[in-house]
């Protein structure tokens, strides 16, 4: 019963391997193996023996706790089975090889600002979604609806665009305030230094050990791309990137990353190697990674906490803890997404998903995303875009074929912003602890009300249960508008 | 075609990751994923299936020259399905878990001097073993043959038996007269000095560059116990083991490992990721490990060239090239196999084979194996044996359930020395291009003669293509006998 979520992990390993340790030369080969992963389990996956095992389960996990781990597994692995049987074998490998030469068109054009030349790649890949969709015969709604429920299951078009149009709305004076004010906020003592990688990796080693981070379980090595992956929960690896002048890269990514890492390790151990074992959603994974990147990292607490350790490492690189918090806090729109600050990263969010969304909907051709992007930018973010290797080509996404991907990251973030201010009402003097280097009551409170249970529910119910409620943006308009208004003045309303 | 393989080849990357960086806490989970890709694989390659395809295959095949590529890989997957199909998955199971516990029962039983908590498990085991070699209804001679041929395809005690005898009385003289001049030759330079591992791991990593080896196919990561592994030929992998006191432990380990890597490298890319794809076999790999480590490494040429190095790395450690050639090759008879100089090794395994051949030709009972270790110790080697823990228990071979797997050891490095002899002849003024740092002639030399083969002939075939000759001990004894009079003078004829 283990055996395809196996070749899944071991998959994960090998991807990790591939970008972290890799020699180069062994790309060819790692490829090989990857695909051969892939489509056994795909092959043994779709198999119609998994649909009679499941037949045959039914009527006993219909006797069973919704909550218990038959059941769970059985309602899981059958909604995944029935999606997966809709793809034929043939459409499936289509879909990975356009993804593939996308890529690497895409490696190209975005260094030479060619989109002429990748036009043609993404043009394929948009027409293998299209018979991708076509394979659902049953779905109703959207087309698009269908790209967003593979990467968030259940989340529909719906449900997406009135948060963000709230958000576009409620961000637009905290924008403008910041746009006023730009100068008032400094960030040179964090991102102009001189910070020596290997005392960056020392630092952040010890540093993330408040979270429960241990060699033990842990590895942290360095990547061209942060992520986080692992092999089960016992053997979780996060990657970071060091900028020798920018602390705040691997600073912010490294503990961004440890949201993802303590969310994998804090499922129940009883969950393992079984399809229950991952984190419940993308939405609620990016919830945990930025909720102890932002919500805790950013704040004065936590960053008081860590102000000791910081001079130890490198000796008179900040002033004060407020050097430190107002640098990491300043806000200013900008072109790049991966490099936005919190309060101008939703609306990178929303030009992706309104593009997707109209790509999908019939109302805008690939090639005029050029044009549909410039306007996006300059409307939500008053920029100028200069080039399209800093606009539409700047994210590797749709080169692969990942529509419907971009939603969940925006959203992770209202939702982290939601459990954060349950955990403040439910954690009396968390503030306290932060400053004390106590963050393991958090980190339980997390355990207990989110991470143990793996995939056991649906993202939507796992997300009220933690969260409280469903996607709301309110919480975090008000969570944004305070640290606007702490650092730039009171906000006309 | 490949998927059988690349489980394999995924399977060593999985091991290699084990041994080498992962977090302790992750060893439960990685062994169960290793048994998912071993019963996979073993599952899918008895199959029914397999065969038909070898029957399809056959006519076609049989009008292609003997060295193709279809023909040599139907020929190796005949044989290996054959042998596989015989063996009911149930004993293949009951087989790894047996060598698992019985792995375990050693791992106490080694440091307790406890043979009787060890005798369970091997008694197990070799029970175990006396049920697989029932399945060979076919199988004529003693019973042991098929425990060699699983380990050295086609190799029989008819073969090795007489090989061992003579290098017995051969070496006989030569042992006695090391014994009476044991204080002759001093390694204490080499084996009780201050060799900090960074720098041991630095000055190994570029020396080690002569063989061809560079990062852009090749890792060199530290272990407790060193091995050569990989992903394919383009990402080979080798461990060390440093020890600061004994530079010798790193730096002849990693000499060895690289003559692994650099066989496994050499194949023909056009065999990667087939069943074709490895090296040909344990003696044949054991046979470029040992000529690069002692033919190469331990004589004069190599160390004048490499004493600069050293001085670099190490200053005022050796006060010339001869203090550590004669620091390199000194020789002492002694208890533990892996410690093992040149000379007194292959007696370390013919006290191996004599016992294994006795266990399973029914002459020697489990129980009685201390008594009979001790009495060929000390009838071979001159030596007592004080306890269990350096005797019969000190390697973990047999608690795996390996047997027939250590005569390869010794034949390995006899073939080394054949195919030496014949390089010797061939590659004139190699002893001046390898004080000149020129070592790809010879690496050349195995790459054409050896590695591209990979497995497309047998073992048998391709010992003689390589070493002009089937298995010989005479220019083993030749060469150690040189050796041994240049160090410790002439030996009674």
């Amino acid at each position: 019963m283990y055996t395809i979520n196996d070749l899944g992990a071991i998959g994960g390993l090998l991807s990790w391997d591939q970008q972290t340790i890799m020699p180069r030369k062994g790309a060819a080969v790692r490829g090989a193996h990857l695909a051969t992963l892939a489509s056994l389990s795909h092959r043994m996956f779709t198999d119609e023996a998994i649909g009679k095992l499941l037949d045959e389960a039914e009527p006993y996990v219909a006797t069973l706790p919704e909550d218990s781990f038959e059941a769970s597994l059985v309602r899981l692995v059958r909604r995944e089975w029935t999606k997966a049987r809709q793809v034929p074998n043939e459409l499936a490998s289509e879909l990975a090889e356009a993804g593939a030469a996308g890529y690497n068109a895409w490696l190209s054009a975005r260094p030479n600002n060619d989109f002429a030349a990748f036009l043609p790649y993404l043009e394929k890949n948009i027409e293998l979604k299209y018979r991708y969709i076509d394979c659902f015969k049953d779905h109703t709604g959207p087309a698009y609806d269908l790209l967003l429920d593979d990467f968030e299951q259940g989340l529909t078009s719906d449900e997406v665009t009135p948060v963000f149009d709230r958000l576009k709305v409620g961000l637009r004076p905290l924008i403008d305030l910041v746009n006023s004010k730009l100068d008032s906020v400094d960030d040179a003592a964090l991102r102009d230094g001189n910070f020596p990688a290997d005392k960056q990796k020392e630092m952040l080693w010890k540093l993330i050990q408040v979270f429960g981070v241990n060699d033990q379980g842990w590895r942290l090595d360095p990547t061209a791309h942060p992520f986080a992956s692992g092999a089960g929960t016992t053997d979780i690896r996060i990657t970071t990137r060091y900028n020798e002048k920018n602390l705040a890269m691997a600073f912010y990514g490294t503990i961004h990353e440890t949201g993802h890492g303590i969310y994998e390790e804090g499922i129940d151990p009883a969950l393992e190697r079984s399809p229950l074992c991952r984190g419940c959603s993308m939405i609620l994974h990016e919830s945990q990674s930025r909720l102890l990147e932002n919500m805790v990292g950013r704040s004065r607490p936590f960053l008081t906490y860590a102000y000791p350790l910081l001079e130890e490492y490198f000796p008179g690189a900040f002033d004060s803890v407020e050097t430190i918090y107002r640098a990491a806090n300043k806000m200013e729109p900008s072109l790049i997404r991966v490099e936005a600050d919190e309060l101008t990263y939703p609306l990178h969010i929303i030009i992706r998903y309104e593009i997707e969304r109209d790509l999908f909907g019939g109302s805008l051709k690939a090639k005029d995303l050029p044009e549909a992007w410039n306007a996006k930018v300059k409307e939500y973010l008053g920029i100028d875009v200069p080039n399209d290797s800093d606009g539409v080509l700047q994210d590797v996404h749709w080169s692969d074929g990942l529509f419907g991907y971009f939603p969940t990251y925006a959203l992770g973030t209202l939702v982290g912003v939601q459990i954060w201010e349950r955990i403040r009402q439910e954690i009396p003097g968390i503030d306290e602890q932060f400053v004390n280097g106590s963050y393991l009551p958090l980190r339980e409170w997390l355990r207990v009300n989110l991470h143990q249970y793996g995939r056991k529910f649906t993202p939507k119910r796992t997300i009220e249960m933690v969260a409280g409620g469903p996607l709301d943006a309110e919480p975090f308009l008000r969570y944004i508008t305070t640290k606007v208004e702490d650092l730039y003045g009171p906000v006309a309303r």
